[in-house]
């Protein structure tokens, strides 16, 4: 006899803990060392007009408003790099590094940043710390874009496993 | 007292859902920029002469049939790189994002790709959509490798927990 | 009505599986083709004087005891970077091979090595073959850095959902 694996219905499943973060990312330009929190690593390869293989990394400052200057309650510590040769699309994996009062811990998170979409969800796929073990979705919206030099996005963090 | 944590038997445990699907890669050349789904973004270094260090960023499509030419059911989006001085060995970390009829999300897939092997097997780690919350293993054959230029694998994607 | 998401307690927790572990890394510097388990393939940006940018590729022994030069029981394959602009930080992923007599399989391993930290928590959020479907953390504590061309790490590996 067989043992049947884990099935569970997703209708009207409520999150056991949800944030919301605005996710800040400077690109460090040649000049602006002291303001810049992510290089481009890799450049862009001559396949399309849309930076396909350009990989950035960044240490980026994350808040819970969407003022780049509030304080900062994490760091996104991790990459992105463009994998499109007809739009711009992204890839993203990072950490997410909590080391306020209220959370200490982390949260790893992976994900196609489908750029045109106006919302995308990528995996939020383990945890630590006061996250020990969590597991959910961030829904990531585009919430400014200033050329190439300074983009945020809101991510509303869902967890649906909490130990 | 100490709560135990969770030890289920994996003696015949079946899928809750199975995904056959295939996945081309074809590589840019530096010409092919209509065909090609994919670009070295970092050159292979000098150890050793099985291409460690190549760094392959790739929107490639995945279809229901081993056939390049049918119709896209999904693309995979991510990475590849060479990490072995040996002998051709990879490790990948990538998303299938569907959208279809049939199917809306992604599955978020990562491991190494143990080349000599016959089959090896990555950790599907999350899912999102019709996926939500998904995880499993993607059990890898390469099914036709044609120089450096095309290669594609079946991934036999069997998820063993559905929400 | 809504189905609430699944919360468990995470007091006195104890993992299914214990794994202690050591990783060493042996930097390519040009010449130690030989020795050398891992080779710089991105180099470091000017954002900074820590390194950030600076993406290596590698495939490391693992051994059960902290000496480098004892039989592997596994290889760690992956990569890391260094990514902050302020001091030595890093961000890993990577898949632990185990080839042994005793386990056969892979467990998939990302986060960020807070390297100012004592010892700092990655997810363990996938495994196949003897380790199926894990879940975990992986508690990292650097035991020896001698400048740039090796270090090790411990990783005390507790599995939480096994199957």
């Amino acid at each position: 006899q067989s043992v049947s694996a884990r099935k569970k219905s997703l209708k009207h499943l409520e999150p056991c803990r949800r944030l919301v973060l605005y996710y800040h990312d400077l690109l460090f330009d040649g000049v602006n060392v002291a303001n810049a929190t992510s290089a481009t690593a890799v450049n862009e390869t001559k396949l399309g007009n849309f930076k396909l293989g350009k990989l950035v990394i960044f240490d980026d400052p994350v808040t819970e408003n969407s003022h780049l200057l509030s304080p900062p309650v994490a760091r996104a510590q991790g990459f992105y790099f463009y994998d499109m040769k007809t739009e711009y699309n992204a890839w993203f994996a990072y950490t997410l590094v909590f080391n306020s009062t209220e959370n200490k811990g982390t949260l790893n998170i992976m994900g196609a940043d489908l750029m045109a979409a106006d919302t995308r969800d990528f995996s939020v796929v383990g945890g630590t710390g006061d996250f020990f073990m969590s597991r959910g979705i961030a829904t990531i919206t585009t919430e400014d874009a200033q050329g190439i030099k300074y983009f945020r996005l809101k991510m509303d963090i869902k967890l649906y496993e909490c130990y």
